[in-house]
């Protein structure tokens, strides 16, 4: 029997994906298990296994089973995973021979040395110490967009890594659009502070009672631990090694129940995307990280924050939830939440507070902070705003924003590893995310009947089923911009994600409707 | 500058061995910490990393380096670490170059099947369940037996890589020896059994405190939980990525302490010599386990077993060692340990009984469940037995050497992970350690003055640093049977250790002296 010219394809980048899987169980021990001697010779395993898999990737056995793959599956049905995994595979595959080598070498160099002087400004307060680097990071940024290509916005060819759908103009649009929503709520929220304040926080919740119960509401959201675990990390992440075993981690602070609570829901949101995607695809075109970025089985980042925003925050934090599933916390810390009720959980998990950090930040403004660094990283790349000026176009930005300045540049400009490491283009699909998701789950609302009442049943399913069928188990065959055309029937607008923020905090907040 | 032929074969080694590596880590992953479903992904995963890993070291490219590092080091010292490195990757090189790729996919892609299938069947005591993957284990066993050539039986090839320096022949003449010596003595201390009667494991040992005590001793034996840490397994082992990082792991029983924490301190031995490997060593063809068997660091198999089984036995195992660590203990247990004393504890972990389960089995019958499994491999290998008949066989020679008969298989044939791994030849190695660990502890006793003054203080670091100085610094630089002339001044020999067994169990059971 002969093989199909495809089957040889696939046979290759199935070995290509297992070098890949590789690299992030290395990655997910060296975060979570790894003794701490162990970092340097780890460091080389995995510079070892990088190389391994470019040298694997960008060979000439690539592009000879590549050719004969797309003259095999040149009359597929455009839709066919066949054909898309093909033309996927051609698009990575020509970007990456774009990018000289001595480029990918000079940023796989600078990327510790940078990080490392960046950890040490933030600690020092010292923004200087930490712009010769960011320059040179910027420069090697123009120089990589430049490489790959672009039409209109350097930042274009960047966030195609991240979220090939979207671009420096139409984001223009979108986050236009969308300050113009949130900036007046917001106003009107802070005018009203005063309404939300509790005490549940003062209390001691245990480890393993918040452990028992976020791994609960993870599984009654459809998490499988038959291919799965959760984990402790002080960085939290979900990384998938196959839909097969997809490990999600999070940290623990014995007052503040949200932060492990939202952070296991918010990366079971991840990890039912992975889990959820086709078992056809598995180790194939349509499954793979080309460009060692993440997300691995998703489409991409916007798609996959979309997940793990809307099992977070449009779910976990809604008032359906917690009339669901108050009691069973309850039960687990009577003490605790002994005069409480769902309507004070409700209000206490979903209080909005302007504030300096953005991992800390609420729904409401965590778009703010997301905006300021887009709209920062596309003027550095255009040329129109200055490295050394960053520090007062940052607190300039966030006095306009969200009515507050950092006292110091640690707390400001300092306060993210992103732009240490190089990765301009990555702030977007927070963002992105957060917007699809109101729009997927108006989607399911109209598609599935009976949806809310599940919901307020504490179930799931239908929900979970409607996601599957729609999003997870596409892998990456199709683009964000295609899921949503497919499954709502237009392109990406803020008018859903807005009109729930606005309903959900006009109510908690006593804000007229506007 | 040029590089010397050397440092660019050194440099391709370093690569390879960060494949092999990256393999174990996998490998550890899969036994102690990946969600059950992620198996069948994870056979793939290896079996790519092996086929990649094998790619690497027969490629046209190692030929071309080692050739030109040979001629480089052709005339260095015969003992340097160099050239020893040099001539033993010439050595695996050319038997590698004879295992076809495809058996070695095959091997790696049915190891974790195979292992699951076992753990069901013997959890389910059905045998006849896992006999059609342990037919396929045995029949890739034969295959590769065939390509790497023998001499005179099929378990020459497979012994070699774990025990280079014994064949099926002279492990006949070594186990008869053996054997010669073990069943007399065996019969004696049968018939004294009522004298270490005891009642200490009708107590129960919570789990945590049996970890910090075995923990505690570990670390006292010199193993460094900066470069480690401790799992648990329901098979236990060792596994180091680098001397950076060696990991052990045990398993727990609330009422028999010994099985956890003598299995804590055989791990640590084996960690003991991965941790005390020149670290000139690391990533180098001295520290490369080329045929994807354990040990990595250790230059075979028994000099491995030497080292835990010192340190579990002739150290663990002491009167000097309860003497000087049982007040600890009772610290922690002190209603368990209420009315016992050093005396008693060393008996109770000492009682000799002819048991169905290796890793349960006394010092003394120890090597007789070893013998009755090589045994049982020689004839699968030569077709003497078939794998259909494997638990009549077994419980046969059960009977014949212990005197005891398995009511199930789970308890018989199917107690070892081994052969499910397709590990054909490993069980020498623990036998020949058993031996070695007499010579060497013997040539300790010789060189180090005020040794068992330093044992009965429980200070650890001169037998260490003994051991460190002859073998553990070496890695794989000298053979098994080198380091024993190095440093005892002879071969391998059962007699020191037949003394050691005849000594310290006439003593405790009231044996006359032979």
């Amino acid at each position: 029997m002969s093989t199909s010219a495809y089957d040889a394809f696939q046979a290759h980048i199935a070995e290509f994906s297992d070098i890949l899987n590789a690299i992030s169980i290395l990655k997910w021990d060296a975060r979570t298990q790894m003794p701490p001697g162990g970092a340097q010779t780890r460091g080389w395993q995995l510079a070892s296994l990088s190389k391994i898999a470019q040298e694997h990737f960008i060979s000439e056995k690539t592009a000879r089973l590549l050719d004969a793959a797309e003259r095999e599956v040149a009359g597929d049905d455009p839709d066919s995973y066949r054909l898309r995994g093909v033309q996927q595979t051609r698009q990575y595959y020509d970007i990456i021979r774009r990018l000289p080598l001595d480029l990918v070498g000079e940023k796989a160099a600078l990327e510790p040395v940078s990080e490392g002087v960046w950890a040490e400004a933030k600690r020092d307060n010292d923004f200087k110490r930490f712009a010769p680097y960011l320059k040179q990071q910027l420069a090697l940024a123009k120089r990589q967009a430049d490489a790959i290509g672009y039409a209109d916005h350097p930042f274009d060819a960047l966030v195609f890594e991240y979220e090939p759908s979207v671009t420096a103009k139409s984001l223009q649009v979108l986050f236009g659009d969308l300050k113009a929503g949130l900036l007046p709520l917001l106003r009107e929220i802070i005018a009203r502070d005063d309404g939300l304040k509790h005490t549940l926080w003062d209390h001691d919740y245990p480890q393993e009672k918040q452990k028992a119960f976020g791994l609960s509401i993870a599984q009654r959201f459809g998490y499988d631990l038959n291919r799965g675990r959760l984990d402790i990390a002080p960085h939290p992440f979900e990384i998938s090694f196959t839909r097969q075993d997809v490990r999600i981690t999070t940290r623990y602070d014995s007052h503040y129940f949200p932060m492990a609570f939202y952070g296991t829901l918010h990366e079971t949101g991840h990890a039912l995307y992975e889990q959820g995607v086709d078992p056809a695809l598995t180790r194939t075109a349509l499954s793979i990280d080309y460009l060692g970025k993440y997300p691995v089985g998703g489409t991409s980042y916007g798609a996959h924050e979309s997940q793990s925003r809307l099992w977070e925050n449009q779910i976990g934090r809604s008032r359906a939830f917690w009339n669901a599933h108050f009691e069973e916390m309850r039960a687990l810390f009577p003490d605790q939440l002994a005069g409480a009720d769902p309507e004070l959980m409700y209000r206490a998990v979903n209080r909005v507070k302007p504030s300096l950090i953005r991992v800390e930040a609420d729904e409401v403004t965590y778009n703010l902070h997301i905006m300021l660094r887009v709209e920062i990283e596309m003027g550095l790349l255009d040329g129109s705003l200055q490295v050394d000026d960053l520090p007062e176009i940052w607190n300039a930005k966030m006095q306009e924003y969200l009515g507050v300045t950092p006292p110091n540049d640690s707390q400001g400009v300092l306060q993210d590893i992103h732009w240490s490491g190089g990765g301009f283009g990555s702030f977007p699909g927070y963002t992105v995310g957060n917007i699809m998701s109101a729009q997927f789950l108006a989607a399911a609302r109209r598609d599935v009947a009976g949806l809310d009442d599940a919901l307020a049943r504490g179930e799931y399913a239908p929900l979970r089923e409607w996601l599957t069928e729609n999003i997870y188990r596409h892998g990456r065959a199709f683009s964000a911009g295609e899921l949503l055309e497919r499954s709502t029937g237009g392109s990406i607008t803020v008018a859903p994600y807005l009109a729930y923020l606005r309903a959900k905090f006009s109510d908690l907040y006593g804000v007229q409707a506007g």
